[in-house]
């Protein structure tokens, strides 16, 4: 498939990359050792966004339900998100990680990128939830120092703009927390393959699905 | 399919019952004379939920994104969710209606039912989104008259419990707006078959599918 063919394109896609440790158990491998084969299809997702010139990505690292499970695992996907931005550091991408900071689970390497950071170029906003959790997010609008007029000018993430498009690997058909109030009017493409195994068909599929919805908004 | 063979029930369905103009349109009447077919279909499907015991359920009847549609439709589709509440009220429910009071497209009719009001037997739970807005649900938690320790506790929408699975006739995937904060961990089923076609077949196809979904609310 051609990457000139799409006739509307999204220009703020969300993933769910989920999928990493189904994907390293059916590899006789233990679960967490799944977090690692994520990182490069992030990357190639990346490139394919690049090459088509969608304008923002953001990635659903981890979140703060997720820190809950055995430790080995936690390491595991923090270590591949420190992995993620050190990579992505030598690209051409600008940065800006969003979670909360305020708790050990938020790898301290990232604090430098929880405001925006140009990488190169600088060709594509780059969002990574990392430790997010959608009640932190939410939370943050109570609090009379961040509270605006309206309530989605006021949240934890009020510096990601709304999102077109979510792409969901390994087969899942729910949100799981994905930030609540930008999703509000995102069309939902699920992918039946585990993360690990990405290829850009698969974005591509989602994308000659997407062109043919109609844009409603709620309306 | 019989209604025995469930492993495992959701105990909250969202419904979101698109696809009525689409339907009309089929059928060469105005897009507006397709809301009415789309009551019949409610109460089957609300047939079908008593049989199986399913305690509770929510309607999407219109939003306020909606009535910004041509005067001739909104007329039509505020006129079906009046209808089904009389008919609703010689039923074995219990009747919330939930949306924008302070409005003049919230029908007068239905604010008797803005509190919870139990009709016959009062044996499953109704909830139906009337006039509903996701920004109204949301901002009422900057109230602070409203506001509680946590976000979740604040919103207008409070008294609707997290729910479990929502269908969606008319094969749009998105949520359009129905209640974010519950929605968070839902599985989401889309049915392609327009809302007034609906068959208990549908509803028992999604059914099938939830069971086997596992239930780790972002964990």
């Amino acid at each position: 498939m051609s990457i000139n063919k799409f006739k509307r394109l999204p220009r703020h896609v969300g993933i769910i990359p989920d999928g990493n440790r189904r994907w390293a158990e059916k590899h006789g491998l233990p679960k967490e050792a799944g977090y690692n084969y994520g990182i490069n299809p992030g990357f190639k997702l990346y490139e394919t966004c690049l090459e088509l010139g969608i304008p923002e990505i953001t990635f659903y690292g981890f979140t703060q339900d997720n820190t809950k499970r055995p430790s080995v695992q936690k390491k595991a996907f923090q270590k591949a998100c420190i992995d993620a931005v050190k990579i992505l550091a030598n690209r051409d991408a600008s940065l800006l990680v969003i979670g909360n900071t305020d708790s050990p689970q938020f790898p301290k390497e990232l604090l430098p990128y929880t405001t925006r950071q140009k990488f190169g170029r600088g060709l594509i906003k780059v969002n990574f939830l990392v430790n997010y959790g959608w009640k932190w997010d939410l939370n943050y609008a109570l609090n009379p120092a961040n509270s605006k007029k309206n309530f989605y000018e006021s949240i934890a993430s009020v510096d990601i703009s709304r999102v077109d498009l979510i792409v969901r690997w390994g087969s899942r058909r729910r949100l799981s927390g994905f930030l609540p109030v930008q999703s509000i009017y995102a069309d939902f493409y699920v992918v039946d393959e585990l993360w690990p195994n990405f290829k850009p068909e698969h974005f591509y599929q989602a994308l000659k699905w997407y062109e043919e919805q109609d844009i409603t908004l709620g309306g």
